[in-house]
């Protein structure tokens, strides 16, 4: 311990990776280790090496292979360092975070005829009153969200408002409900952007569902590459959608006003003009809970908010109040569009309403396309939302222990790697599950981000009710107006979707905070148990081993396992398993012909043999170790000799007993495994002296 | 070295298992490990103990629920010692060993008529000559078989021949022969077994690809627990068939020559009088080779000779000469009644000659049912041959090393597990592939196992010539006739079959034969490898290790894998691979604020930290250990610290960087991984104070 006063930080430097020569009797017992300065490390600061590039090189030739494919699809690593200049400024986060709300303007006011249509074609009158209903939420709900960024601008959004206003439980609902909602933004998004393609080429439409999980494959691939890059491929469309809508609401305004409005287009199969159902408040209500699915990804910036560049809060602001504004003027001009012209939804989903609109003013010409194809686009990127929340929440998750550990690594290109894949995975089984219709989808949809954002309001209310900190009167009017409306509608979502397919929402929600709640318990225990509870007192308790050597043959792998035994302990005992007694009694023979049994102390390494007459190997070797465990508090070492070829399929050529035996001490308690390999290849490696007899 | 002298057997007991005290300085250095007496093991002679059935029980729940599963399907275990009591008698073992060439006669003569059928119904009359050719080879076989038997009564048949008389190749060409021939006997076994239910249930037919690989699994079970057991499931049909076929053909007979021959009865879907080929020689070439099938399970009795009971070698010759009686009255039987009565084979393969030729004489009465049922029975018993044939003759192939090793293994009941569930995988592929059509599958059949005749049947003409013994004479007179007949048959079948299917053993088989030769290459390398050159003189290479312990996060876990890390070396380090700047200097602030780095004698353990930016931990780790190693020729050893949850399932909230490092090390040459597992549900236990410290 006194050692501790005289060491320095060049002291440490000297005991590190560097060329040192060889001081015996400087430290007692130990022997230094000689290295050359290492040319895939250079020095960094404190004493640590930091890895070059060279030291990511595989050693292989399929190695190397791997990375250059790896490089071209995925791209080169980034260094941790560069996680600034990866951020995103305003236009690209508008991009990357608004594209799920914007989108959801070229369906959600087509989802609402959709149900109107049902009390026949007559009822389509209420399509401009239940628009603007939406548009007045969709405001209040974005005034809501710049309360969140301001407040959290460190990114969870509602789920840290909930978390730290409300409490853990809360905090998971939310939780859950995202990450449901972003699978679901993923599936309907690209069933969506598959429909529109569909629209003009039937074969997309037959195979909606393989289409639908290729490019949920294509926009993962995308994500894999980093969010900046992500961002630069994805921008683009979503203001080519702007411009092309924007253009055709002012020309269709232009038609209608002036009164040179052109015969309504026809969609190949619309719906009766007599309904099956009757015109209701329940309805209605279902009609407008359709539409709210225009409100989802409202919350999209508030939880990526830190891939935004610094300052982070404010330029969080501007972005959701830039996503409100644009995204509120398309809404409302597409109701508007689709009101005046009284065009009819396609009762069998091949055309969409947006499709039929843009035929009624500009024809089937290059605009028409125009707008379809950056539709398209839009709605598959509206999918990027999701893969931009889903792995970023479940890295917070991860962080807070709710969700494995493996959520919250970043990859070589600083996105979260694991997160994306499996929201992937998740996504496509869901679209598969549901035969890729956005109509099927479209009710499961909105339950949990209205979950979201109701807890995550009431979560500011209770926090300026509690604080009392500058504006709390306007600020807890605003959030409590936010709750109320979005609390109503998340109740009118739930009661007029539940049989169409919310109840399952219902279900899985209480399953996967039970889930979470599960995770987080196990690895509470897991760090109750490894923690050091006293790092200045902790000492190493260290006892010499007991080690058994089970040998098959007396051959050159097993002395290379003997040898290494009798180099770490002088409790060595060698066992074999014979299978007869004949065998028994001719390996006994080989072992005492044998000379290298006696050390060079004159000690013999003892040798137990047992017959197993049922020719099991494992259960006998088992219970033998047992027996020897059970009267002798050291750690039990056992000491496998593993042959090792020169290719990895020739394992089958060699009965993997050591392997086998392997997994059965895996999880024997308090049993050390040492893994001696004889590779084939090392031969004539392995014929160098060795140093000294211990 | 001189304590070898002073050792005595009863000094070797005192250092087995038996209890004993410590007793510190009787030996230097070795302290004596005491354990009391075992009672999963008993005393067995020469200082060893012998596993008793409790070494095999799981110490787990679900361990004896597998158990007990396993006993219910293949038995409990069979000692090794009970060898011979599972030896097979002369009428099991004409039920185990004669069945395939037996089961021949139920549709061997219907193949050649299917070929002589093609020249037109007309042609039908070549039936009886041909079938007396058959019959005449059929003599000629059994009476080389039993030369075979005497001369080489330890098994591997025709393959001991060929390899002891003519060589290595030869012996393989006639062990892949071989090989092929008995997954063909499965194949064609099942096919033609469901065939003949087919005839009078239609479902099977129409299904019998599913019926036939469902009776492959039946009879892979069968074999699994162990050939007596199969013997006397398998032996009963075998009598049954035979009684039933000696009624037919004597009342059948008894009609023909009373001159009382009922109409014969018409298949479903007869072959028309016109025929489409020629009848030349050819044709009738072709009808003979497809009627050898019937010469096939000939040799079955020449492998299998050591499954009898002593004398071996008698009790197989008794066995071959029964089995060529018995076959050949039947056959010939057989034939006569279909050449009497013109029965008409059924173009579609509906219904058999056999079921034709029955219910000519007998009508669909009870005794129709019992020949189809024992027909079917037997049919399938002859895939049983196949069955005991091929994992024997693989294990020959094992133990001479041109297979893998697993093959020769027993298993629990003494059946070579591994060669059963081989021949099953590949008969059912083969069966699946062909559609379950017999008539498919019977022109690849015959190939092989003429190969083998030919082959053995020169080796023994060799045999005889080299060495004169007691009547070479008559002996090689017999053999050079056999050798003639089989290889001219060979060819036949080869030349006339070609283009229906023989093509693909004929380049199956030199494929197979390389393969064998690459395996035997592969383990004689591997032989040379490891052999200890002189026991006598092997000595220990004893060497201290360099131990690296790579630490991510200074916790219990870690602390016991420094601890046992100090105690088996004084040359150890700790490393640390951290992903940023401010984690590296955490964790080494962390780490200096250690007591336990300072050992009881001064000593401190060095720690290098690894700065990886792009957070990739394997490759950087890897070039470390190399640079380490670079310098310094003792063995690198690496400790892993794992974490093992309770539950298996719990693993996946764990990243197993431990696990993907030892994978990247087992390759690694001259790398030991010591896994030294922190079990959670062993935190109580690893609290004991430990032993002394090294």
């Amino acid at each position: 311990m006194d050692r501790a006063d005289r060491r320095g930080s060049g002291e440490r430097e000297a005991s590190s990776l560097e060329e040192r020569t060889t001081r015996p009797g400087a430290l007692p017992g130990n022997r230094y280790v000689r290295i050359v300065r290492p040319k895939e490390f250079r020095r960094g600061l404190g004493g640590t090496y930091v890895a070059t590039d060279e030291a990511l090189r595989s050693p292989s030739a399929a190695g190397r292979a791997y990375d250059v494919l790896r490089h071209i699809l995925f791209g080169r690593p980034i260094s941790t360092e560069l996680e600034l200049s990866e951020r995103l400024s305003v236009p690209t986060g508008l991009g990357v975070l608004a594209t799920d709300n914007i989108s959801s303007s070229a369906y959600s006011i087509e989802e609402v005829m959709r149900v109107l249509a049902l009390a026949g074609t007559g009822a389509l009158f209420l399509t401009m009153p239940i628009g603007i209903a939406i548009i007045v939420v969709l405001g209040i709900v974005i005034i809501s969200q710049t309360q969140v960024i301001r407040t959290y601008p460190g990114g969870g959004g509602s789920y840290a408002v909930a978390k730290h206003e409300l409490g853990t439980l809360p905090g998971l609902v939310v939780a859950g409900s995202l990450l449901i909602d972003y699978v679901l933004t993923v599936a309907v998004s690209t069933a969506a952007g598959v429909d529109a393609i569909g629209s003009f080429v039937q074969p997309v439409y037959q195979h909606r569902v393989f289409f639908g999980v290729a490019l949920i494959a294509l926009i993962m691939l995308g994500n894999l590459r980093g969010v900046r890059e992500a961002g630069l491929i994805f921008a683009g469309p979503t203001y080519v959608y702007l411009l092309a809508m924007l253009g055709l609401i002012l020309f269709g305004a232009f038609h209608i006003f002036s009164g040179t409005m052109p015969p309504t287009a026809v969609p190949p199969a619309p719906f009766p003009a007599t309904g099956t159902e009757a015109l209701g408040v329940f309805l209605i209500l279902r009609a407008f809970a359709s539409g709210c699915a225009a409100l989802t990804g409202a919350e999209a910036v508030a939880n990526g908010t830190p891939t935004l560049r610094p300052p982070e809060a404010r330029n969080g602001v501007i972005t959701v109040l830039l996503m409100g504004s644009v995204y509120g003027v398309v809404l409302l001009g597409l109701t508007f569009l689709a009101a005046q012209t009284h065009a009819l939804p396609d009762a069998k989903e091949q055309e969409t309403i947006m499709s039929v609109v843009t035929r009624t003013f500009v024809g089937t010409g290059p605009y028409y396309y125009l707008v379809q194809v950056s539709t398209s686009l839009l709605l598959i990127l509206a999918a990027n939302t999701g893969f931009t929340g889903f792995p970023r929440l479940a890295s917070v998750l991860a962080d807070d222990r709710f969700m494995p550990r493996q959520f919250s690594f970043r990859g070589e290109r600083l996105a979260f790697s694991v997160g994306i894949v499996a929201l992937a995975v998740a996504a496509g089984l869901v679209l598969a599950a549901f035969g890729g219709s956005v109509t099927n989808l479209i009710p499961l949809y909105t339950i949990g981000v209205f979950m979201a954002f109701t807890l995550a309001q009431s979560g500011l209310v209770r926090r300026w009710w509690v604080r009392h900190e500058r504006g709390w009167h306007w600020r807890i009017a605003i959030s409590a107006i936010g709750a109320f409306a979005t609390g109503a509608t998340l109740l009118i979502v739930a009661f007029t979707k539940f049989e169409y397919g919310a109840w399952m929402v219902i279900v899985t929600l209480p399953l996967l905070v039970v889930l979470l709640l599960s995770i987080h318990a196990h690895y509470r225990s897991v760090a109750d148990a490894l923690v050091i509870e006293d790092p200045d007192r902790a000492q190493l308790q260290v006892a010499t081993p007991i080690v058994l050597v089970p040998i098959a043959r007396l051959d050159l792998s097993s002395l290379r396992a003997l040898a290494f035994a009798v180099a770490v302990s002088p409790l060595v005992r060698a066992v074999h398993v014979a299978t007869s007694k004949e065998s028994a009694a001719a390996f006994r023979a080989r072992w005492d012909s044998w000379s290298g049994r006696h050390l060079k102390d004159g000690r013999e390494i003892p040798l137990d043999v047992i017959e197993s007459p049922y020719r099991a190997l494992i259960q006998p070797l088992l219970k033998y170790i047992d027996r020897i465990d059970e009267r002798d508090p050291r750690p039990i070492t056992v000491v496998l000799a593993e042959f090792i070829p020169r290719h990895w399929w020739e394992l089958i050529l060699h009965s993997q007993t050591a392997f086998r035996l392997r997994w059965a001490l895996l999880f024997r308690p308090n049993t050390i495994v040492i893994d001696v390999p004889y590779h084939f290849a090392s031969v004539g490696h392995q014929e160098e002296p060795l140093g000294r007899e211990a």
